[in-house]
């Protein structure tokens, strides 16, 4: 049984099959969450700019050459939403800062270009935390306003989860795409560093930040990441698509390689319970595996990273306008002014180390599961604890979030699987198979 | 007319033309250059390690070969010998320091295994500083006892101007390969950043290290860089190799932009008239450009990557006993230990500035001119200067210098030439035209 709090509505899949064969069109699936939108953003404020008009246009558009020569491509008709950070040619793009207040590039982010020319819809900015950081944005929770939706990426997921745009493009530092995700009760899912391309997209940390999907199942987070991701490097073999492989059946059941993570004392009983819950629905499918000692200092190292990185790429602000950054990201900066160059080395040589350490885990378990957070979500001062994502993020590997749980309060808890840089498909399919057998 | 200090032995072109048809054999050529070796090495002491039997050897089964079969690859035959940071397999690399006394390497550097693949011979190891930095080392100047023969790759530069071998690899990290090939008379040449593979050589800056080539004419540059260099990026242009690149004629005579450098201030008197006899001889081939303001911290910058990276790569070292380092080492350590990372990583983006603003430069020039150091080399209590090196390092620009000019002490003075990253085939070919104008 899925937790009550998933919404029935259908997932891009299905929609993708309707507005491909001509059963449903662009406008009419538009007006509805058009609907959607006006009934409950005014709480939520997911969105940062919207226009009914503008994607009405699209809808009409694309309707219009349908009509005349079929679908424009294999995402045609299909509604995106954009965290903020995303640049959108001729529409604002603010950063979820005050200083970019008014900021309309001229040119399109590169997942923008893919996604247009595929024949997608744009719909509308998503809400941003300030840069991509950690001070908490004006967006509510849509299963509880008096709690944090998580973040940075807080508009896209609170926009999924509220059945406002069925997929949502968002992106990790941290624990940004993750823990939103799992907050919300929302399929997110974190693809291998630099999978999908990050040309105009803000830039924080350009060894960290990876871009993400925010969807209502398993095989939507593939679709979008088949249709956004960078093409193959040519004379590569040809391989199934994420969509694909997703939908392969398993020969023998695969195994769950449950880790405990660093700050583990922070997991609340209830995540706990649910997690033993998990455990034990999978039998001998589920195995306990230690955590290499190696990532004793990774969280210490993603920071270290995070921070130099964002001194780098945040100078300009601080220049135009310190008193307009919050104490959350002057802190960071900060802190990254005073690392030295060998200890940022470190952290990035880590990164190798990290991964080769998790080859022994690898080799018995298919996947790693954990929770996406130590607890449901918390209240609107913060935007969570990042703590169980931010070591995936350094390591560059693919994680996903699956809306599993629901807690006491019935807020969301979501589990968190993790496979080797690469794997996304794995990732997937395995995602999917959990999915069917528990959700 | 060539300078009085140039050999009048046969470069490899040469050599090889007569190894592949046969006129002469592998052993032949290593015992003409084992008697010189024999005369010279003693008092100039290049080679770090050199076993006449382990030459022999190849070269008799190199011959062997040819009988059966003919020549066994590309080079087969040439020897060419190795700054001793190189790793080879089973014979001593100790890295110029005394904390690897006796290191005996179990695999080949990348570059090694292609060489004896193409069926080149190994002449031996060559000297180098003390972990390829600023220490001087046992070697001598073959045009005059007293002075540096440069550094860091102080061996490879003497042994080919000694004529005790034709051919030989080093590295730069400042300015290790065009300094020592001017302050000893030979051409030298630095490619463009990671053209030559530097898996299994020496780490000491991840960001600079470029392995380089000392040779007796251009044509014998080109040949080795095309026998070592990285395979073509499948997909792309076949293209000329370097070789024939640089025996192409030119249609419009090239053209030389001269340009004055951060520190001109240490050229010396002698250096700047033989730089002026250069610029008259070519007439309006010459052009005289300003170096772009973005150069200014350029020293500065290259020095943070190097020290920084330094005791990342070095630090093993310094753990195993400070105590042999020497000053030079530690100094340089104690510096990249205190740099701030976003130092660090202003210093890395730094690189695509200074190559951006070369690029209204080479609109109007084929390559850059300027003298390969500010005068002939200095006595041997240091290895001279690599101030007009280490922006091209930086830059990751192929340079190259030629043994153009004698001072009145007789020692020769190099001139540099620099081409944009990538075109190295355009500075071979110019480098081969200025050479049969003016050597």
């Amino acid at each position: 049984m899925p937790p009550a709090f998933l919404t029935s509505q259908p997932d891009a899949n299905s929609l993708r099959v309707s507005l491909q064969s001509g059963a449903c069109n662009a406008e009419s699936i538009c007006e509805e969450l058009l609907t959607e939108v006006a009934t409950r953003d005014p709480q939520l404020q997911a969105f940062a700019w919207l226009e009914p008009e503008h994607i009405r246009q699209q809808a009409q558009q694309l309707d219009a050459q349908f009509a005349r020569s079929g679908p424009v491509g294999p995402a045609h008709g299909l509604p995106l939403t954009l965290k903020d950070i995303i640049d959108t040619a001729g529409i604002p793009t603010e950063n979820g800062t005050a200083l970019d207040v008014s900021r309309i590039p001229t040119r399109q982010a590169a997942v923008v270009e893919r996604w247009l020319a595929a024949g997608g819809l744009l719909f509308g900015k998503t809400v941003t935390t300030e840069l991509a950081f950690m001070c908490p944005a004006q967006t509510a929770n849509p299963h509880g306003a008096d709690f944090t939706p998580g973040g940075s990426s807080a508009g896209s997921a609170a926009a999924v989860a509220a059945g406002m745009v069925p997929i949502a493009l968002g992106s990790q530092t941290g624990g940004s795409v993750i823990r939103p995700a799992a907050y919300c009760g929302v399929f997110g899912f974190k693809p291998t560093f630099d999978l999908l391309p990050t040309d105009g997209v803000l830039m924080q940390s350009h060894t960290l930040d990876t871009l993400g999907v925010f969807a209502r199942s398993v095989a939507d987070l593939a679709l979008v990441t088949d249709l956004l991701r960078q093409e193959p490097v040519p004379g590569t073999q040809p391989t199934l698509s994420l969509l694909e492989s997703c939908q392969q059946p398993f020969v023998s059941a695969p195994r769950f390689g449950f880790v405990t993570l660093p700050y583990w004392e922070r997991t609340s009983e209830q995540t706990l319970s649910k997690l033993e819950q998990l455990r034990s629905s999978l039998g001998n499918q589920a195995v306990n595996l230690n955590l290499p000692s190696a990532f004793q200092d990774s969280i210490r190292q993603r920071e270290t990273i995070n921070f130099v990185e964002m001194v780098h790429h945040y100078g300009h602000y601080a220049e135009r306008g310190r008193a307009s950054l919050s104490s959350q990201v002057q802190g960071a900066m900060e802190q990254g002014g005073q690392r030295t160059a060998v200890e940022y080395l470190a952290a990035l040589a880590s990164r190798e180390v990290l991964n080769r350490a998790l080859e022994s885990l690898f080799a018995v378990a298919d996947v790693l599961v954990m929770p996406a957070a130590p607890d449901h979500a918390p209240q609107r001062n913060t935007t969570g604890d990042p703590v169980f994502n931010g070591i995936w993020t350094l390591c560059g590997t693919p994680s996903l979030t699956l809306p599993l749980f629901q807690a006491e309060n019935d807020m969301p808890i979501g589990m968190q699987l993790v496979a080797p840089r690469g794997a996304d498909a794995r990732l997937l399919r395995v995602a999917q198979w959990l999915w069917e057998q528990q959700g």
